[in-house]
């Protein structure tokens, strides 16, 4: 997906929510604001957004010399989603549908995105929770059971911190043997590192890869050739989160998207609202599935 | 008033605004968005936010080679007012306070500004009309009215185009001998100009002159000498909306502030609520109105 011209004020004023969230120095705001604008200044506009929240977020590391600016609040909502997860994998089991119950629980879990929104609180999460429930879902469960039923190797790109755990009622349904997650190389903004995955209990259950970048998404040119081999021998990606859309919407690859949609510029691009729950099929898994088969 | 950090992501935002206004044409809209990112990551934060308004509106003038890409918005705004006038007019002459009754009914005109927000339509001015006779105004009219009686040179600083027929309830119970009606010297944004004042009716009731400049406010330093003479020696000014707030509130003037609070920054400024309907002295017009006394 490229950038829209929405997405430029939008940088901007995702820039100076993240680096108050980082420091009170007025000065150091000042400064990465005018980094900020230059770089955007300048900016190619074929590439994704996420390309622009990695340079970011590269100079807010920079600026506060805080190599993991967000980890307290990463540990917060780990410990937030894990509080909740013994009810919410009761919720599972015990449902008429548990992967469908799985789905939505672990879209609820991507409200925990700091890129998006630097608001994000307790109460929102669980707001999150009880809509995700009853809200429709703007999917198809049956085909992506299917899917995974039908895969050989599943990668799982997981998105922020906190959300997971949200994720690991979902993988837990998936068999060990064929699944491996996959976690951002190193920190940027809230996105789960290889420590969220050990917090979260998932990388004694399955293989944990990291993908080499620090972009809040999976920029392929920008991961390691390690990772890079894995997604092209993949025979089924589930990628959460806008950031995941954002970079792989146009891949050639069978991928199910799954997020909350929480910006107009995606809403415009998938043709439902703001707020909406997706689990869509890449359009280039048709092909990749039949190939499967 | 300094540039909050604040305002960098709403200059953006407000830049795209007001582009897509002028142009569909995409590529014109990422030049300029391109130019505003550029000028502003190095812009001077002591200055008053008008003055990177002025900055993008002349870019925006420049890239599009209109020199007055809202004309045909002023042309409507002032229609919709002067047709709302006669039933205005009558419903100030017959109030308790008519002097109160047009300071509410001038600062709901100040709703009509494309600069904070591009959106703006019919029904919003007839709403922000019955909220500004009910809802508690800011201000001390009895002051206001005291000082406009004792005044023996006063300046009415107008804003936008539209506004500037409800401003007309108001500047018509000032003796026309004393009063000078202020507009800007070339058009940017829907700012009022002399042809506005013109369809107004206003330059047949009372001397009208332009302050020289194109900036969406009153920055005296960009001012023509000739406006600031007028200026300097006027002993009470009133000065409508923001961008006059932004630009004056330093002055060592005696001034009357009259604007509808529309941003956080100068609402966080003002100490107010957005929404806020303002008639604010300024912190010298104490010393000044002593004076004239």
């Amino acid at each position: 997906m490229r950038t829209s011209t929405d997405c430029i004020p939008c940088f901007v004023r995702q820039a100076l929510d993240a680096v108050r969230l980082v420091t009170d120095d007025e000065a150091v705001h000042i400064q990465l604001l005018r980094d900020v604008l230059r770089d955007v200044s300048e900016m190619d506009m074929r590439l994704p957004p996420p390309a622009v929240g990695q340079q970011i977020h590269r100079l807010i590391r920079d600026l506060t010399g805080n190599n993991d600016p967000y980890r307290e609040l990463k540990d917060r909502f780990n410990q937030l989603a894990l509080n909740m997860y013994p009810k919410l994998s009761a919720l599972v089991e015990n449902s008429g549908n548990p992967m469908e119950t799985a789905v939505r629980l672990g879209i609820a879990g991507n409200v925990i995105d700091f890129g998006v929104n630097s608001h994000v609180g307790e109460a929102r999460v669980h707001e999150a929770v009880e809509r995700a429930l009853v809200q429709p879902l703007d999917g198809d469960v049956e085909a992506f059971s299917q899917a995974v039923a039908n895969g050989k190797e599943v990668l799982y790109l997981a998105d922020n911190a906190g959300e997971i755990v949200f994720d690991r009622l979902l993988i837990e349904r998936i068999p060990p043997e064929k699944l491996t997650v996959v976690v951002k190389g190193s920190p940027v903004i809230n996105d789960a590192t290889m420590v969220d995955a050990e917090i979260a209990g998932i990388t004694e259950l399955f293989e944990v890869i990291d993908n080499g970048s620090d972009a809040p998404a999976t920029i392929l040119a920008d991961c390691s050739r390690a990772f890079r081999e894995r997604f092209h021998k993949a025979d089924l990606v589930i990628a959460k989160g806008q950031g995941n859309y954002e970079t792989l919407s146009d891949a050639d690859k069978s991928i199910f998207f799954m997020l909350m949609v929480k910006c107009p510029v995606i809403a415009g691009d998938l043709g439902c609202k703001v707020g909406s729950l997706i689990l869509r099929r890449s359009a280039h898994a048709g092909f990749v599935l039949e190939k499967v088969k």
